[in-house]
């Protein structure tokens, strides 16, 4: 599954994935959105892997589209149109499957995390980064508004915020990515490894299929009304009371002592 | 009304209920949540009251959820399916009651509010706690996602927070829940008692009619797109300029005078 | 297009809108209602503007509606029903022009911003502010709840943070407004007009059919569940790539340069 432009490493119940076309600073490709989309799609069916971090090679984390390939389109005989659509489709399907996966997905970006690559960061469940990092969703200054990234963004953050950074095109430090939401901590460059690491470490000790069931009911009762969102999650705490291993969980909290779960 | 385990004290227009099973962390027993939703029902038809303050005896506010009750209820033939379904819908039922109150209900937190006990804080109107109190849905950590607190969660603070604060079980300070939008305001311990009471007061001294059409409207409006929204609020307001006591409140305003409203 | 009561200064691509009854402390009378809804309806079809600021001459932004007109209109024979009525409807009707605008709208609040006037800065794009404006929807003071402006403020600030303020009555520090996320910014007063200016300039040499098309899809995509926001926003994006201009940004991009954009 593996390949050269997006690495796959398993450690016990984590997948870690790198992106690693760093002399294009990590740019969504064609290729690479296929590599990704790739790698979720075989994590979602991965009974082994309970926590999947995000990271890339090189001195960004992540730049965006591809500028160059999509100019390039601009070729065929529509001036690119189906191409275009086909690939912010593309990117969309990728984008919308890391909510949809069982594991909980860590974000780990360095350096920049720029429109797409920003996109990526809002996307992701969690995300780790350092004080180093730059975030932003630049393409207003080349006049392409970033519009698919704010439908990430706009769900992470303050809307009046959010509307700043699109029409500014400004960065934002990772400090300012916290307070208002992109990032849950910053630390420092020499910590991100092992703060992100531990931060997985931490969700992968959980019930894998408590943690599946509530990631899923999290993104599907967010959308709803609140009765909706009641009634649907109230079904789906009585099913996880159900599970065995959480019968084993409950069980263990009240004679304290540490749970014997059947998970890998 | 009261009862042992849920005291109400009343002092002018301001309603204080107390959880009151120490032993057990006011966890939600089935009794703890029919004497909720009892006070509740009460309040709503309670033309006197202006405003209610739930707060906590004992170390801890509200731990959520009792284990032991509903591990017993594992003995019943369908394994407790049943009365899973049904508890999580009598939580439900109180959790909503208090936004359709007419009266703002004032959470106090204190000690520890974990689970469904971080759920109450999430569905208060407003909330004041103490800087020694911690915040947390981790029933992650026993293997039940806290699927249900969730939903009042996720609508009091950024995402990504919500999302670490499940999947990692761990808690969060009163000076972060600030941050994030979970409390109002932290005091000392100290003075948490007083604070509260002087919000409460603050609020108590509004015309009750005006804050009873407005926090309706507010629950109402906040599902609704915008286009609606505003065509609802704006009968809302209509209706609201026509109260006898608004048109006081309007006259004494602009003759510069303390309003003379008719309610108790 | 000018009156008396709402100057318009235009300089280069920005317009700068001044609400200048300081006597009244910019309320919004029927009439500064109507005067903003025709420079709206105005700067809707004006290809030469990119932004617009709003501000307000005096010691204060707005301090809301004007209660001496409210109650002038009670003397009509349904005690001023169908006035109210349609005087919230046609002040909706202005505040939700403001998204609906092409160009991004800055609004430059000073002094004090309440009631509908804190509707005005929740409802534009971005907010710039300085450092002794205060900010509140304190109509439940007088017994009239702002339940209209709660629409604007409850998008953009947490909501218990809203419902406190909506239910207190109090003011909030500009300090406080940026942490909530109801401004961008806060300087001094002495920066505060050439501050604005700057973000002005900034987006205003954006090429405008990029940040129209964004800022349109930016309002539309933030109302619609996440699937149906991201069919909508790769259409736009697609759309977007078409522009010849945008094309020339992405090849000036690539080669290094300064775009040479055909806008005005």
């Amino acid at each position: 599954m593996t390949s050269d432009i997006l690495l796959r490493n398993d450690s016990g119940a984590i997948a870690t994935l790198t992106l690693n076309t760093p002399h294009t600073l990590n740019a969504l490709s064609d290729d690479m959105l296929d590599a990704l989309q790739g790698q979720f799609d075989a994590l979602m069916q991965d009974k082994s892997i309970r926590v999947v971090i995000l990271k890339g090679n090189g001195k960004a984390f992540c730049a965006g589209h591809n500028l160059k390939e999509m100019t390039t389109a601009r070729q065929a005989e529509d001036g690119g149109k189906q191409y275009f659509l086909d690939l912010f489709a593309k990117c969309t399907k990728m984008m919308t499957t890391i909510p949809k996966l069982p594991q909980p997905v860590i974000c780990q970006p360095h350096g920049l995390a720029t429109a797409a690559g920003c996109q990526l960061v809002a996307s992701c469940d969690l995300a780790v980064t350092d004080t180093e990092t730059k975030f932003g969703v630049n393409g207003v200054n080349i006049g392409l508004f970033c519009s698919t990234p704010m439908v990430a963004l706009s769900r992470n953050i303050p809307r009046k915020h959010a509307f700043e950074m699109l029409t500014t095109g400004k960065f934002i430090p990772a400090s300012k990515a916290q307070d208002l939401g992109l990032v849950n901590k910053v630390v420092s460059p020499a910590e991100l490894e092992q703060e992100t690491q531990a931060l997985a470490e931490q969700i992968a000790a959980k019930l894998g299929a408590a943690v599946a069931i509530g990631k899923q009911a999290f993104y599907e009762q967010i959308q709803m009304p609140l009765d909706q969102a009641y009634a649907y999650t109230g079904d789906v705490m009585a099913q996880n009371m159900l599970y065995r291993d959480t019968e084993e969980g409950i069980a263990a909290f009240l004679e304290k002592r540490a749970p014997e779960w059947s998970q890998n």
